[in-house]
């Protein structure tokens, strides 16, 4: 570990007696949106970030800065803590078991992680628990993708099963040649294999999130509808539009099947295809506060942020029933608006009810800076509001 | 200045570029409340507290340990801040207009905060603007405290003018010569002065809560029902039960003729009576986000905290309207568990929309150390969860 992760002793958590302290592994917009509930419950947060700069570290007292993969650096920040939870899946499923044999409180603990860390891990637990997916493979030649599509046809989706997000590691391929092209040029992680999936032919993307405890209560929240551009989350709509009743219960039972199988704890959020036949097939996981469930700050009883923080420490969990008929959450991404702040005056004036969440961070294009949220009874109206003030703050549009 | 004034460079606020700092002078939960929606805003918060162990020091990054009676102390706080507020009444009127003079941009201003913390100098502005106050005069002996009672009839509130909250600094007087045992025993502090008011016979409390920007947009926040116990709040319905709308009405236009005439810049709660002809005296003002509205972080579209930042950094204010028909807001005093974190295991099983705010302090019988907050349609129901809930945090009840 660095010299600069010891802190000095002021700017360790303060807690009332009796209250616990809760770590976090990474110091991105996740971790600092858990602060406003940890504030609420009287809860000390402490951060390891990579610099004091980093979103979360500019919201809490106790910052640590060290690397989520070194081991000594990730001890160091696990002393004094309650529980150890994380705003990312970076951390080497190697070094969680590690701190979990010496007696660390990592939720969700390793074994539950490495699902959300391996997609392959994630394909083979999710079809022996009976959790529909797209067809898939593990391959290692462009010949076994090429096999894989006599079955799922072409184009076929193929991922690095360790190390992608935001889009990163996913490629859709028209047909061998594409294939042997990028299997050729491309080097894998550490750890990392082939998976090939079947092009799901999807109505729209959902996402059903859950939280679960150590002692396995279990709460789900409404089905949402997801928009990815490029590979990032851009809208949300909670609840998503046009579902049928079994729909939303196949999705929520999918949500509680995984979380259960895979012995989850805190906010896990299963993303998913709704296909053209009324199916819903799982796509991805991801076992923390999500953005599809970042609506849930304004739009629902108990936020995804409130109820990781109380699913991480065993407390009996909060409402997530939404609190108005619909909630929009558009994401503000980088544009070339370099000082979004004076942007605040026109969407403030031009909407009252608009939610902006920033997370005070550096413009850069395309990169995740802050969402906003509306919520009321006209869907319509309110994915107006929301992508107006959306692209008002990133400089897509003037007036 | 004390030494530990200066932070380290690294627990300086860092905000993304265009953002501004808001330093809030003062540690209490107010300011701790405050923090949730400036990570939200992406505004970057400094406290100045006397320790770090103070309730809103826990909440951020960037704390200042100083004395707001101390000039020195207040001028390095300010310095690098783009705005200057308050968690208190508390600092000397002739430090803050140095500060102005100075050039920091101090939001209530001086000549606004006065009425804050002179309950004379509140009374005259107040009179001369129309606004309904009881029978009230300045009175320097037991004498002229008789003399009064001639007209507003015994028993009397005698008031120092200067230094009182939360009960102190108020006495209720049955007649002369209690006046004058109580006068000849007490020393008023410094620039304080004796107030003597009309008791009224007031069928409830009220409070009315407006936001006001320095360009003069104003907000104004439903009137609720507060219920005082031993001078402190303790209860508070929004919105009041049983008011007829011109008693809302007025209500609402005292407290936005209050903001004006007074320059209020920030939140301001107008303490009224409610009296049996149905008018509405005005007993109290605090420029600042208030116990009686705590409610609005769950129960409406912006809360005060959000508003407060919102109006001392001139941004437009954010839609004041509750999100259910009623809330209920209960305080947790100190009582005999010294550990209340335990007790959660019960109240947020016991309750799953309940909504817990507890504020990092040690337990002191009847300080202030949370609150809890429902939302809902049945007031009964929701005044039944919300004692429970706070009555079994504090160890009153245990079941």
């Amino acid at each position: 570990m660095t010299e600069s992760a010891q802190p000095p002793a002021e700017a360790t958590a303060h807690v009332a007696p009796g209250f616990p302290v809760v770590g976090v592994v990474g110091g991105g917009q996740l971790a600092r949106m858990m602060q406003q509930p940890a504030i609420a419950l009287g809860i000390g947060l402490r951060v390891l970030a990579t610099s004091m700069q980093d979103s979360a570290a500019q919201a809490v007292r106790d910052v640590r800065i060290g690397s989520h993969e070194d081991l000594d650096a990730l001890r160091a920040f696990a002393a004094g803590c309650d529980v150890v939870t994380f705003d990312h899946e970076h951390v080497p499923t190697a070094y969680l078991e590690v701190l979990e044999a010496e007696g660390v409180a990592v939720r969700p603990g390793s074994k539950a992680l490495v699902h959300a860390q391996d997609k392959i891990v994630m394909r083979e637990a999710l079809t022996a628990a009976g959790v529909p997916c797209p067809l898939w493979a593990e391959v290692s030649s462009s010949a076994e993708v090429a096999t894989f599509a006599e079955t799922a046809g072409w184009p076929v989706v193929l991922k690095t099963s360790r190390g992608g997000y935001d889009g990163r590691g996913v490629w859709v391929l028209a047909g061998l040649e594409a294939a042997h092209d990028l299997m050729a040029s491309t080097t894998l992680a550490d750890g990392a294999r082939w998976l090939a999936e079947e092009r799901v032919d999807f109505v729209q993307e959902l996402s059903a999130q859950v939280a679960r405890s150590p002692h396995g209560q279990a709460v789900a929240y409404p089905v949402v509808r997801t928009v990815q551009t490029d590979g990032i989350c851009t809208e949300v709509v909670a609840p998503a539009p046009g579902l049928t009743d079994d729909e939303v219960v196949a999705a929520q039972h999918a949500a509680l099947t995984v979380a259960g199988a895979l012995d989850v704890v805190g906010m896990l959020a299963v993303e998913m295809f709704e296909t053209r036949d009324g199916r819903v097939l799982v796509n991805e996981l991801a076992m923390r506060p999500h953005n599809s469930g970042h609506w849930s700050i304004d739009g629902a009883v108990t936020s995804q942020f409130e109820n990781h923080l109380r699913a991480v420490l065993d407390l009996p969990l909060g409402d997530p029933s939404a609190t108005a008929p619909h909630a929009v959450m558009v994401n503000v991404l980088g544009g070339d608006k370099g000082d979004m702040y004076h942007a605040y005056l026109h969407c403030m004036a031009r909407d009252p009810g608009l939610k902006v969440h920033m997370y005070g961070k550096d413009v850069r294009p395309g990169r995740k800076l802050g969402h906003v949220t509306v919520v009321g009874d006209d869907l319509h109206d309110l994915l107006s509001r929301a992508h107006h003030a959306a692209d008002y703050l990133t400089g897509t549009i003037d007036e």
